[in-house]
This record gives structure tokens, C-alpha cells and sequence, in this order.
């Protein structure tokens, strides 16, 4: 699938990517054109991708990457048919590489494409409120309304019997069927990734998408940040209360219902039919089950098996925590 | 009281609600004529109500309602006089009986009906910004300031010399004299309340609304959510800081001082004289008493007497709490 | 350095500041002339300053201010060349002589001198999008860029390659060059300070503004308070998550990382090269130093020194958080 919110500016020569990053190109191989850059699951042949731990090695196996930016430690795991490009960074060497494919996904800028809703083609199709602002090449379904001040940016895309808010933002998104999305939401910005370099931090360019599934609510003032490569998915009839936050790379399942002012950080991955309980906090890159239930106020900083009830800080089974604090 | 925000599409004859819910009535009352629906202490000759929990059965034994919604276990403490209408979930059938009466109270649909307010009468009686929308039937007293960008929806009232910020939104609230409400609020959106049913969930109608007393002040960015069938109230004189989610049917008593990013959930009350500090979260359906304080950060999950002064994650007495953490 | 955003209404006779204090003054100095209200560090000759707690005994000793408002405890630390105006409560004295001095700083109605830019001398100078609103003496450095429906109010100062998101609101703030501010954000207004009194709280003027330095990133939906007499600072390239409550007078050091939803009370200082996770909270008052690391959750209510690394409610050293918690 060709990224719908970031224009490729390749292909490049891998002599150009080697450049950026510092390293010589075998003479033979100079002249190879690389397409484009994805992660490990997702990259194609003539794409260049990254293996930055030991984490990923099943992955490497059946990589379809032509190229791979990895470390001295990582490299006798790539399989012989990929190109290695040896680099100390990894994860910086990808995010450069990133960026001279995808400029434009570092900044958030507003997007000045936008027209008032009703100068578009959308004029008569769409039930709107006042200063509504559409970008270029939206696509909006059938009976779907649009709260006032509302910015839907270019390339969003929402499907049927969608109801948008007042005075929210949507951006480098896909939204489903039926969903609600509350007033003075901010949907699709990149995330919170950079690099902490003294006086000036570079930051990680951000290609992925918000998906929004079917018959999904989001309340007021929750802010979901795009993925980094891969998208940030709020899974079918999953609803959220206000002031959410949910960080890049985080996946939510399906029929979940997550209570006001829950955090939860990036990459982590939460199965279906998931009760969280307000001011909750998770921790970023864990994995928690299906049927979980989470205590309001926890603090989660361990991965959740399925079926488990937890509750504390940091979080631990449920009823332990209730008998610790009778 | 009529209800100010939400139009009563009844009566309806008995005969046509118990279809609704699946229930036979007797022959002989099958054509009275029902005008609304209330909860216990509210409801009167000729309205439906409901009874859910034996919590309230002081309540039931005063109610003024003719029809009730119960349950096989419950029903046997009706007063006689009461037509009981006996179904297996209380709470979904009341809510399907509400949205019978009250369709539009389930979704939060912009105010189409929003004008900008130099079209309106207000336009020299108050001070206003840019691209300020009022709706239809909104009373505004005097001396008031309304900021750029800010949305006064249909049928909400506000006082005399209340100032309200740039980018709020209001709906379904009477606000007092005196008021400071901020930047970027959300006050009287509907409730998180619905019923989980895989792959759709089913919304509860929220009727109820929000009352802000005089002499408040509400902070940046708050959401408080109106009540179900009762209101959620802000008492006199009563300030909350910045970031704070006030859930549906909350009662806040006078004089209190909530501080930054606090929570309080659905259906909690609470005294006087309160003070919470910051990021304090408060589970539902609890009572908070006078003159209670509860410090920063701590997670309250069960009632709390007058007088006392708590802290803790679940809190505790306050020197209890420094004294175990020294 | 004359303040910025409010005008100073003085000067005042000192008959005139003892008549609000309820205090006689001494016939022979009654006609002093009182040019301005300022903290002990940075008041000046013929300036009043105030001194409410031994704290800032050193400070006393080093004051340029000629009158100074304390107490019968405090004023035998007075030096003698400064005429003491003796009270019950110094900082509701204090609140009461900054009022006379800077009356519109106490409530923060919106700016009714905005314009929209394309109306303003920024019309080619800065790139922006739709509804944009310019208070007047405000200064756009070069290269600069400002979102939908964003609000600069009058005498606000931003510098070069900054970026202003959408729906954001700065107003009493001077900014740096190369700032991202992002959407929905609101910089400078009020702090959350004013004296609890039954029935009618008595707002504390606010005359401090926000300081936020080069390199900067701030997400959306902050909000970050002005200095009640100092400013609130945003050190050299920190960056700030989503979600995130500066309260007035905090400072931030450079080069800090702040996840989301994070909460810092009033007039805490804060280090360089600080990290603090997730939905972490900190007291208001506290001295945090450098190269602190703060675990996601963390409730701080202590002091920290440099180097240390804490997470827990209250927060302690993080090797023993984890050792018990295991």
C-alpha cells in the first residue's frame, strides 16, 4: 500500500544513502536504486529496511528488504541475500534515511491546502457547522456531520454515518463507519520521537496513520498520535472517555471501553474486550491480553496475560491489591 | 421542572412502552397515557420511573411516579399503588424507554441552529470576540464577555457579569452570575455511559445537564459531562485549575478548590469546604463529605467522611500515608 | 525591565497604598511616591517589595526596594533602611498593592484588539492559515508559520523558524526562535492562585509571563500558566509531550524530555537534562536538580538532588522502588 498522506521523494541511488550515512558503498552495488524504507514485515524488494535488536530476528528471516540498516552486533544475523549497511545508530541512521523519503512527515505544519467545507463537493452531501475546513483529496461518506471549526487535513479519509465534533483536528488518518469523534479532539499529529541531541534534538520522522474502526467513540480532547512506520489502530466498537492520550505505535482492540484521562504509552499493544479505569497509565512497548481488566489509577509497567484484573502501582492482581489495602 | 435542553416527544400510551419492552400489560391499564420518565424523587402522577437497587428503597417508598421499572427480585417493594413493569435490566430498559421520550439526548450533534452572535439580540448587550455562535433561545445577562471562537449552544443560560473564555464550547448548562469559565472547556457534552454489546455498543441518553453556581471559576480545557437524569453541579464559589474531567452527575459542594488535572467520576458527591490536589483521581458513586481534603496524586475508592484528610493510591489517613513513606 | 503585557497604573502616594493596607503611616514619608511592586530580588529604589516568610532572609538583606509589606514577626529582619508597612497577611496585602499597581492582570477576558493577520503588517511576512488573530505590538520573528484559528495576543513576541499549531492560544509569553508550539495549546494565562475566602474568592493578580526558549516543543493541548511576579520558564530545547500542566512560576532547565500528561505545580524549579514519564506529578514548591530521571506515574512531593533517578507514589530511589515491587 503506498503511503496516502506522505509523498515518496525517492527512489534514491544507494550511493546517496550511503552518504547520509557516512558509510562506502561496495563499488558494485553503488548504483542500485532503493525504492523505498519500511519495517522488517512490511519492506519489498528494492526497499531498504532496519534490525536494530535481537528482538526482531524472526523477522529478519523472511524480511523481503533488499537492504538493511543494522549495528557490528546485529549484522551475522541478516540472512546473505540482504545488503547490509553496518551504521553505530541504527535507529537515527533510519529515521535520516526516512527523512530524504519523507520530508514531510517530521513537521506537523498546518495544512495549507484547506478550503471552507462549503466551496468542496462536499457542500451538499455533508450535514456541516460553521468554518469548517477541508483539505485537498478528502473523502467523506454518506451521512456523516461535521461539528464548527473542525480541520479535516488532506488525504483523511471517513467512512459512512460518521459524526466529527466541534473544534477538532484530524490528520493523517482512516476513519471507519459510525464512528464519534468528540469536540476538540486531536487526531493523527506525529508522535513524541526524537533524538535528544544537546541544544538542538532531531526529530523522528513519522510515516504511519491513525486508523479509526467501525462504530468507534472518542471523547472530547483525546489526543492519538500517528505511528512512526506503522499505524496507531483503535480496534471496532472500542470507546474512550475525555482527555485521553494514546501514543504512537499503540494498537487497541476491539469492544474495549477506556475510561477519562487514561495514557497509555508508545508501541504498546492491547487485546479486545479490554476495561481500563481512569488516570490509568501504560507504560510504552508492552503487550497486554485479551479480556483484561485494569483498576482505575494503575500504573502499568509489566505485560498483562489474558483474562488477568489488576489494579495499583505498578499493577498487580487485583484482589492482592484490594487485600494489601483493606 | 420542563427540561430545558431536551424536547419530551411523549406521552405515549403503556400499551406502546411495554412493546418496547417486551412485556404484556394488563388489559385493563393498557391505554393509560404516560408523560415522562424521572427517576424516584423526581418523577410524578402519570410518569414512569425506575428502581434498580435496594439502595433505594427509602426513595421508592416516596416516589410520586405511577409506573416503575423493576426487576423479579425488586418488585416486591413497590408500593401497591405503583404499576410495576417488570423486565430483566433495569438500566437497559430505562434507557430504551428514555430514548423514546427524549431521541435527540443520545448523540451530541452540533447546534445547527448556532448564528454569529452580531446577528443576534446580544449583539450590544455583551462583549464578544470573533466568530462567536450562539443558539437558538440562549439567555445571557448582563455585563457578561464572551471570547473568540466559543460556542453558546441552544436553550443555555448564563448570568449576569460571567465571562466566558475563546474556543469553549457549551451546552445543556445553566451557568450562574459571576462565572469564569476559560479557554478551551467542554461543559455539558453527554456522559461516558452506554451498555457494552459486541460490536455495537448501545448509548444511554443523557437528559440531564449542568449546573455551575455563582462565583466559579472553571479552568482551561475542562470537561464536565451533564447528567443522566439528575444534573452535575458545581456548588458556589467553587474553583477548578486546568485539565479537569468532571464525569455525568458529579455533585461538587460550594467553596471547594480542585486543582490540576484532577478526575472525579460519574456520579460522586461532594461536600463543602473540599480541597483535591493535583492529578487526584475519585472513583464513582462515592460520598465525600465537608471540609475533607485530599492530597495530590491520590486515588479515592471509597466514601470519605467529613472532616477528614486523606492521601494515598488507595488514600489513606493523611498522616498515616507521611508516615509510612517517610 | 518594564513589564510587557501590563501597564503599570502607578506611581501612588505611599499614603495611598497604607489607606488599602488599613495602616497609618508615618506623617514625615505619607507623600513618598511609590513607583512600582516588584519581589525582593528585583525591586528597586523607591519600589514596595514584601517579605512573607524567613525563607528569604538572604534576599531581605540584598532588596534595592524602599518600602517592604511583612509582618510583626518578620520586620525585626528588616534592614533599617527600609520603611515597613506592617500586616496580618503579607501576600493578601501584597495581592491587594499589585492590584492598584496592574488592575488587568487579575482576570484574563479575551483581547479585544486582535485582528485578523491578513489585516495586519504580517500579511507576507508569516505564512498562516484561516481565522487567524494578531493582538496589536505583537512581533513574528521571520520564517514563521501559525495555524487555523490561532489567537497571538497583544504584546507577545515570538522569534525566528517558529512554528504556531492550530486552535492554540498564546497570550502574556515571550517565545524563542525555532519553537514548536503544537494545536490546541494555551500559553500565559492566569495562574490558579487567589485567596480562599466563603462565598467569594479574591483573585491574586498575576503580573509573571511565559518564558519559552529556543529549540523548543510543546504538544498539543498544554497548558502552561504565566508567573504570578516572576515568569514561568521553558528551558533551551526541552520538549514537551501531550497533555502536559505548567503551573505558574515553574521553571523548566534546558535539554529536558517531558512525556505526556505529566503535571509540575506551582513554582517548582526544575534542572537541565531532566526526564519525566508519563503522567507523572510534582508538588508545587519543590527544588528538582539536574539530570533527574522521574518514572512514568511517579507522584514527587520532596525535593530531588542531581543525578538521581526516583519513581513511586510519594517517589523514591528507583532501584528500591523496583526491589519492592517486584
Amino acid at each position: 500500500m503506498e503511503n496516502p498522506f506522505f509523498k515518496n521523494h525517492g527512489p534514491f541511488k544507494l550511493y546517496d544513502i550511503c552518504k547520509i550515512l557516512n558509510i562506502k558503498p561496495d563499488a558494485k552495488i553503488k548504483n542500485k536504486i532503493v525504492y523505498n524504507i519500511n519495517d522488517l514485515s512490511n519492506s519489498k524488494n528494492n526497499e531498504i529496511t532496519f534490525f536494530h535488536s535481537k528482538k526482531y530476528k524472526d523477522q529478519v528471516n523472511k524480511t523481503k528488504g533488499s537492504f538493511c540498516i543494522t549495528n557490528k552486533k546485529l549484522v551475522n544475523d541478516l540472512p546473505e541475500t540482504i545488503v547490509p549497511l553496518v551504521v553505530d545508530n541504527v535507529l537515527l541512521s533510519t529515521s535520516k534515511v526516512t527523512t530524504i523519503f519523507y520530508p514531510e512527515s517530521i513537521y506537523d505544519h498546518f495544512d495549507n491546502s484547506v478550503k471552507n467545507i462549503s466551496k468542496t463537493k462536499f457542500k451538499n452531501r455533508v450535514s456541516f457547522g460553521n468554518n469548517v475546513l477541508i483539505g485537498e483529496n478528502v473523502s467523506i461518506g454518506s451521512k456523516c456531520k461535521i461539528g464548527h471549526n473542525t480541520i479535516i487535513e488532506k488525504n483523511v479519509s471517513i467512512g459512512n454515518n460518521s459524526y466529527i465534533g466541534s473544534n477538532t483536528i484530524i490528520r493523517n488518518s482512516l476513519i471507519g463507519n459510525n464512528v464519534n469523534i468528540l469536540d476538540n479532539c486531536n487526531i493523527g499529529k506525529h508522535g513524541f520521537g526524537f533524538f535528544p541531541i544537546k541544544n538542538n534534538n532531531v526529530r523522528y520522522p513519522h510515516i504511519g496513520f491513525v486508523i479509526i474502526e467501525d462504530n468507534c467513540e472518542i471523547g472530547c480532547k483525546a489526543t492519538i498520535d500517528r505511528g512512526s512506520m506503522s499505524s496507531t489502530v483503535i480496534g471496532k466498537n472500542t470507546f474512550l472517555d475525555n482527555q485521553i492520550h494514546i501514543a504512537h505505535n499503540v494498537k487497541l482492540g476491539s469492544n474495549s471501553i477506556i475510561a477519562g484521562q487514561v495514557g497509555i504509552a508508545g508501541s504498546t499493544v492491547i487485546g479486545n474486550n479490554v476495561k481500563i479505569g481512569g488516570q490509568a497509565g501504560i507504560s510504552g512497548h508492552l503487550k497486554i491480553g485479551n479480556n483484561v481488566e485494569i483498576g482505575g489509577g494503575s500504573g502499568v509497567i509489566r505485560d498483562i496475560p489474558d483474562n488477568s484484573k489488576v489494579m495499583g502501582y505498578p499493577s498487580k492482581n487485583f484482589r492482592e491489591f484490594l487485600r494489601e489495602n483493606k
